[in-house]
């Protein structure tokens, strides 16, 4: 049986990753700080318990004896996680899990990584030729991270893979981020202030995140892999692209929003190594996949309204 | 005042460090897992805790509330710990040490790295522009420490200070490394039986090791700090040293030990940073020190032999 458990269960990939996980066979151990609030609870074993207390976590652990790790737990408040000093709690509990794991008989483990790992001078970002270089903490703490996994996994006897997971939208994105924060404003009729728009970064739908993580967790590809589409678009398109979608081209407003001149002009990722050693295949190109981010949208705010 | 928390206090360097602490006038708290067992002991506040059990390290920095911090603890079992596991708990543990200290008040820490940071393919190491390229886990996990409590210390609000420490002998060395185990050999008249002994190393007395981290936390310099004589010597003319000092030239044999070909041919420190900085000046030279360093060994034997 393959058995897996699954941090930050209930955050952005986490949720989109329960059917993935289920679809290809395997028993899900959820984990987080909260009970579930959505359908699937009924098809996971829920835990709920706070990874960063070491005894709490070492002792689920124990007792859910996992035989895949799929962790996905972070400090993840959009604007303050770049910097925050809690990346560094993650760290230390991301490899106390990591040797709880082990020492539990876990074998195969998938841990989210970043493309701000990389060093941003590049614009075509691959696994195995683009120097590490972050920018910030939270860059810093991920690259750590795999750095002391990946060195530590023969002795720890583990198949260790590391998805670094690039921009990415879709239904139940928190709020301050581009999509969400555009589909929002645009949908309630308000204008959409953006940056110049003309920076190009690679954007995949979180459903296609998620298939893709428990794509290569279900692999036997060990090391970084990037977790993206692989196609750099302007900012400036996607916010058109949803206009159009909403009926609302009058909506999106450019230059009302500062871009620092230290952001790279276009990042994108390699994704060979996804698409031909983990085979894998996205469902959303990114117009269908804004469509149905902006449906997701509509009903979640018409929702809110009859509230 | 200044009051400091020491930990690592019962090992090899934290020992030497008590009395260094105490003359430059810090209030020394230390921690370790075990009571104290020697003379010092009355002159400190010593705290049983086990530092990797978090609740217990953040209970006592709290009481404590210390403006200092020395952190010298680790993972350190000669022969295994450049490859142990054990190094990532420690990260983890350090860097939740920090976070504790900072909110307990404490504004200055000086922690402890190695030289095994480095790129080893350089045979003089400096602080600022000697790439880093750790070979083994714990150079791995130290550097990662050190990237990561660098980048936090300004959201810290800390102070913070890293010792490279390179190789080091002295009083209350564990067996197992060079010089315990060729004065130990040589004084009971047993042969001592060494590699080829070509390599070149940077050796410092552990009582120069503690007074210049010491020297170094009592200083407003942060980043990377090399601890070293800043001298290279051949593991071949401290063994033949040692023997002219205990008078058995005839007791060293070379070429009766592995050496890894992978192994440098020398490497040594760049300690301008250490001695114009800091001002630093170490008490031993190598002679003399190996010269201490035999008579402490020589009671212990003879101490032990009457038991």
């Amino acid at each position: 049986v393959k058995r897996v458990l699954l941090t930050g269960a209930g955050g952005f990939i986490g949720r989109h990753s329960i059917d993935e996980l289920l679809a290809r066979g395997y028993e899900v151990h959820s984990v987080g700080r909260h009970p579930f609030q959505f359908e699937v609870a009924a098809r996971v074993t829920h835990h709920i318990v706070d990874l960063l207390i070491d005894h709490e976590m070492e002792s689920l652990v124990d007792r859910v004896k996992p035989s895949h790790l799929l962790h996905l737990a972070w400090y993840a408040v959009p604007g303050k996680f770049w910097t925050a000093v809690e990346n560094l709690d993650w760290v230390g509990s991301s490899l106390r899990l990591l040797r709880a794991f082990a020492s539990a008989g876990g074998r195969r483990a998938l841990l989210a990584g970043s493309c701000a790992e990389y060093d941003w001078e590049y614009e075509v970002l691959n696994e195995a030729t683009t120097p590490l270089r972050p920018r910030t903490l939270y860059g810093e703490a991920k690259c750590a991270l795999r750095t002391l996994a990946g060195s530590a996994a023969p002795s720890l006897a583990l198949s260790l893979a590391w998805g670094r997971i690039f921009w990415l939208y879709g239904p139940h994105e928190a709020s301050g981020r581009l999509v969400s924060d555009v589909a929002r404003a645009m949908l309630r009729g308000e204008p959409a202030k953006c940056s110049h728009g003309r920076q190009q970064r690679d954007f995949l739908h979180v459903a296609d995140v998620a298939s893709a993580m428990v794509a290569v967790l279900d692999s036997d590809v060990v090391g970084a892999v990037n977790i993206a589409s692989g196609k750099s678009c302007a900012v400036r398109d996607i916010v058109e692209e949803m206009a159009e979608i909403i009926g609302r081209t009058d909506l999106p407003q450019f230059d009302q929003a500062s871009f620092s001149p230290n952001e790279p002009a276009r990042l994108v990722a390699d994704i060979v190594l996804l698409k031909d050693r983990v085979g894998f295949r996205p469902r959303f190109e990114l117009g269908a996949g804004l469509a149905n981010t902006i449906d997701w949208w509509r009903q979640e705010i018409s929702g809110n309204a009859h509230e």
